[in-house]
């Protein structure tokens, strides 16, 4: 299933920077970066929770946010993109 | 319906920090924002064809990038909030 993941840290708070490099680095161990603070995860739905388990772990919820869009399973036909960086097809084939 | 608009603005080449105002502003005057470049976008269909439209026109193709998610119109059961500023439910009360 495919879910769309955006996050807010606040760098102003203590710890804000720490936290907003492990948020992405959670993140890219999992998903895709599509923008600086937006990833795209296609993962079966343990991994899934997983990933937001660690994620809510690393926040500071008074101070961060994080959002989950949930697309499903059939989640292309919900997905355009224009203009440049296309990104890659999570489906795709892999180029080596 | 609902749509996600996520834009990634390449403010290092020519006119991007103008362009990136005029994505910014396009998308405060029809959208909610949810993150630096990411918007919840409440509209019908042909509202959000012209909002689309309006994107496209200001873009640089070739540097900058939007992408769309499309939740359709049973969208709130795909969003998952975590953490600080929750943000307006777009169809909730209207606090004066």
């Amino acid at each position: 299933m495919m879910v769309i993941i955006s996050y807010d840290v606040s760098t102003a708070s203590t710890g804000g920077t720490k936290r907003l490099r492990q948020v992405a680095k959670a993140c890219e161990a999992h998903a895709q970066r599509v923008q600086n603070s937006v990833f795209e995860a296609d993962l079966d739905y343990s991994a899934f929770l997983k990933l937001k388990a660690e994620l809510v772990r690393i926040i500071d919820e008074k101070t961060d946010s994080l959002r989950f869009y949930y697309l499903g399973n059939h989640w292309k036909r919900r997905v355009e993109h224009i203009g440049a960086k296309k990104g890659y097809d999570p489906e795709g084939p892999i180029i080596i």
